[in-house]
């Protein structure tokens, strides 16, 4: 039905008789003409009617934004003084001959000129989605899946689809439940991950295995969470955790090199412990440039006590926050909104140390807790945060944990408020990931239950486990990250010692993974794998704030669509069927 | 760990040293030395152990089936006399040079070269997923799908993912349904297919949409049926019905070249009703050469009821299928069989006619019918089948429905049992089906309620719903349907014209579809499309007799995982924060 698209068209057409097919995205009557850009998924065209063509004008004179058009028309040039340069096409233009409508368009609940909420636009997603960056959006990610696929694929990896309906997964978040009518009073649960399957997949020698599979997590949801998402998943055989990374490396150097041309270069490694001492963070943000810097031990024998205290704690840490420069920007008001913040992460105060004159000594620095801090800490931690007149320094004093949570996020948000944050992309690995981290009294994996360990036999682990390091890996890109993954268990008596360590006794780990237990009997090889979240993936790449905006029909933060008012009540005789009744009596 | 896989290992490779990763596929000691079959995914290369290595050998003398290896080994190539022409690296062999244990295995719950039941083939399918078969097949899926996805993105199709959370969807069967923690007493669906979605993308304007997508019907399970299946989903705008099967026709063809080196050519196009009238069957099998043949018109006049009712009836039929050749070979056992057979369909009986020797008039037939058909009668059916001596005729007679289903099927029987189903390829178009069907005295969409009829008003249809026909089309493969789709109804008026007709009243419709019929008033596109069934398509490409066989984790007839357990019980907490609750007490 169409010659070209809208956005093709260009100087060398000109002449030539071209058939479109589109919607009106603008009209304008002027001199006598009416004038509209007429748009398809490629772009912009302008296109002028004439009123000696009395029919095709009055055809043309009914014409109103979003009306669905077929057009036949001559490309001509633009007079040099009419020329858009901001426009594609702006070279040229076309002369109508023929116009038909397909079909018209009541006037439009959304306006696509103004700010709109979120609910509106998601209520009207269908029109929303026609709006050149959300068009843009959704075909950068179709290029971005089919990139990935041409890497892997090329690469010998197989595309092999895992099931949707399956057993609950341990990724320990919330599962969403399905019931099974034929087997009354059991559920299904969808997948959080093909975790499990891709392994099984690996003991059946497929080698080298991807899918780019939808993933479910009932959780409550956050700017970047979605019910459903995307992971781009990864497993091998017979690959170090180093080969890994080489390769998955090599496929997002060259995403980004295609779809952006970007050079992201080779990725450096950094080891979980230094991430969080540096950066107080597992995906620190490297654009920015503020470090943490430690100074427990310049501070173990200072009298107050919110410093000593957890500089002579094995669990605790003292770190300086030093902001270059920024002593006199920062206000009084600036540090009470960010004594606030670090409260969020569980600070009790935030103390803080103005370098006005480091001529002056003592009296060249202003700080609320100066009097608490003899010369020759003063001296060591100017010395080792390298301050200089300007320069402010925060400190962080508590636990480890909150101290690497408080600072950590301080110095994302005061890089993001003074605009330290570079333009650019910098990608990294962080490796040597703890095995376990303790909460709630009990030990919790960092990445899941077949994570391998480092070097140690299962009786070395189950006799230090704090100890342990994990063969994962995961790749952080700009504070994001983007991948994750690790060298997995492949013997049965190595995945025992993981479960009892996590207080998955003998017979829950039967009763939920005897399959997985039994497969390892039967000559496993080695595996090791990796997932990347290809929302958020896309959503850096195209520079959105939200993922929701790489999504073509995404849910609310209720969890809920609606465009199509999902979820709904449900057939009393369906629930009937499968054996489940509602307990709620009033529905929200 | 490796350097090449076992299957690339060739003569070229003489004299190299190469590092192998596998497993063992057979053990043979023979003349002192140990031979082992080594397997990968690429498939086999045989491995020798010399006793003069002796360290070696005796780490060898452990070798078990599928113990998980790495070898080190030089290739050599074998003695002419021993060249293994059955092997694709038959002409060589590896010299062990070391080797290391990876993991062991236990002996095997199955035996790979025994017939084993399919229940234990899913229970260990990571080991049955091992078999050359079954690897080769997963294989094969994985370059088809890579395959048709470089195809629509080289034709400028989009990879658009839509919900897996979503609303009930009006394909008429029964919807897997999960409750929302959320909202409190609703539901989502999983899609039966991306019908709307795919819709309203177009009326977004992305032009060309595809998707390989999962789709979920909870059926009671036949043997080409799963509860979750995979399709190819296609949706285009601004193409005619004959453009959309002109792109993925070629879709098709470049696959069977591709993949299986044959040439489909153009795909032959038969309406539905000539479909049913030659072959009772709107998804004909081209390789069967036995057609149905129209006799009512001979036997209005007859006095047997049994022909003469359906002959006079408007919805009645009579029909003749001739066996040519298999008067003899088809036994009065296998005459009681096919009575039985037909009678599955409806049919109360079967009629026939042995053709012994047309030049002996009526004395030549033989028939327990014969009695009834006058000469005339007689003559007129042996003319019109083209009868010739030694030819058998079974006869059909009653509503048109039934004879289709039940002669359609006996010709698809007839042809198996005696072998009459040609080898080769033959694919077709059926085209111009009917837009609805009755059952149950209403009115049902033979596609489903968002098929556009061909050349008719909205007033038009509802004036004369059951001769409307559909601009809908079927891609049919050696009597599978292997893909469907149609033009989409693209304006308001029709849309709530084909509700009305299916018995959807004003109400239900703005319930259901309230977002759809508003979104067709904002310039819809006219759209068509269409979904091919990945899992069938393989199947038939592979010579595979169902489709769990090109399904790596399928579920049982039952719709059950016996290799996880899944369905499994839930966490009462889980349910509880469902808001549902189990209605039964014992669980199966």
């Amino acid at each position: 039905m169409r010659s070209h698209y809208c956005g093709q068209l260009e100087s060398s057409l000109v002449d030539q008789s071209v058939t479109l097919c589109g919607w009106v995205n603008k009209r304008r009557d002027l001199g006598g003409l009416i004038f509209i850009d007429m748009r398809d998924r490629s772009g912009l065209v302008q296109v002028v009617f004439d009123p000696d063509q009395q029919a095709l004008f009055d055809t043309a004179n009914k014409l109103r934004q979003e009306f669905c058009i077929r057009l036949v028309g001559t490309v001509r040039a633009r007079p040099e003084s009419q020329v858009n340069k901001n426009m594609a096409t702006g070279a040229v233009e076309v002369m109508a001959t023929e116009l038909e409508i397909i079909s018209r368009a009541e006037p439009l609940p959304i306006d696509f000129n103004q700010q709109v909420s979120e609910e509106q636009r998601l209520r009207f997603r269908y029109l929303d989605l026609r709006r050149p960056n959300m068009n843009h959006n959704l075909q950068f990610r179709a290029k971005v899946t089919s990139a990935v696929r041409r890497f892997l694929d090329d690469n010998g990896f197989l595309d092999i689809e895992t099931p949707m309906l399956t057993r609950a997964t341990p990724e320990g978040a919330r599962d969403y439940l399905v019931p099974s009518r034929t087997h009354k009073g059991k559920f299904f649960a969808l997948p959080q991950s093909p975790q499990l399957f891709k392994q099984l997949l690996m003991m059946s020698g497929f080698d080298r295995y991807y899918q780019i599979v939808k993933c479910f997590r009932d959780e409550d949801l956050r700017a970047d969470r979605q019910p459903e998402f995307t992971q781009i998943d990864i497993e091998t055989s017979f690959m170090t955790s180093d080969q890994v990374m080489a390769v998955t490396e090599k496929m997002v150097r060259q995403l980004f090199n295609d779809m952006l041309d970007v050079e992201l270069g080779d990725f450096p490694r950094m080891t979980w412990h230094e991430a969080m001492r540096r950066f107080g963070s597992d995906k620190p943000d490297l654009r920015n440039p503020l470090e943490l810097v430690d100074v427990a031990d310049l501070l173990t024998d200072v009298e107050f006590k919110v410093f000593s205290g957890p500089a002579n704690d094995p669990k605790g840490r003292v770190a300086a926050l030093k902001v270059p420069g920024k002593a006199e920007a920062i206000s009084r008001k600036n540090i009470d909104e960010y004594t606030a913040f670090v409260g969020i992460y569980g600070a009790k105060g935030l103390a803080w140390m103005k370098v006005n004159d480091l001529s002056a000594g003592r009296d060249g620095i202003q700080s609320p807790v100066l009097k608490f801090i003899p010369d020759d800490a003063l001296n060591g931690i100017l010395a080792r945060t390298e301050a200089a007149n300007g320069d402010i320094i925060f400190f962080g004093a508590d636990k480890t944990t909150v101290v690497a949570e408080a600072m950590g996020a301080l110095r994302l948000k005061v890089g993001q408020d003074f605009e330290l944050v570079s333009d650019e992309w910098r990608p990294l690995w962080v490796v040597d990931f703890p095995m376990f981290e303790e909460h709630d009294g009990r030990l919790h994996a960092i990445h899941h239950p077949f994570t391998a360990p480092v070097g140690v036999s299962p009786e070395e682990l189950k006799a230090n486990p704090e100890a342990a390091l994990s063969n994962a890996y995961d790749m952080v890109l700009n504070g994001c990250e983007v991948g994750g993954g690790s060298v997995r268990i492949h013997n049965n008596e190595m995945q025992q010692a993981a479960f009892e360590i996590l207080g998955i006794g003998k017979e829950e780990a039967q009763e939920k993974f005897g399959f997985l237990l039994e497969a390892l009997k039967y000559g496993t090889p080695p595996h090791a794998g990796l997932a990347f979240g290809l929302d958020r993936l896309v959503m850096l790449m195209v520079g959105a704030s939200s993922i929701r905006e790489v999504i073509a029909f995404p849910k609310t933060t209720t969890a809920a669509c609606v465009l199509t008012d999902a979820p709904g009540l449900a057939n009393p005789e369906a629930l009937a069927e499968l054996n489940v009744a509602v307990t709620v009596k009033d529905n929200d």
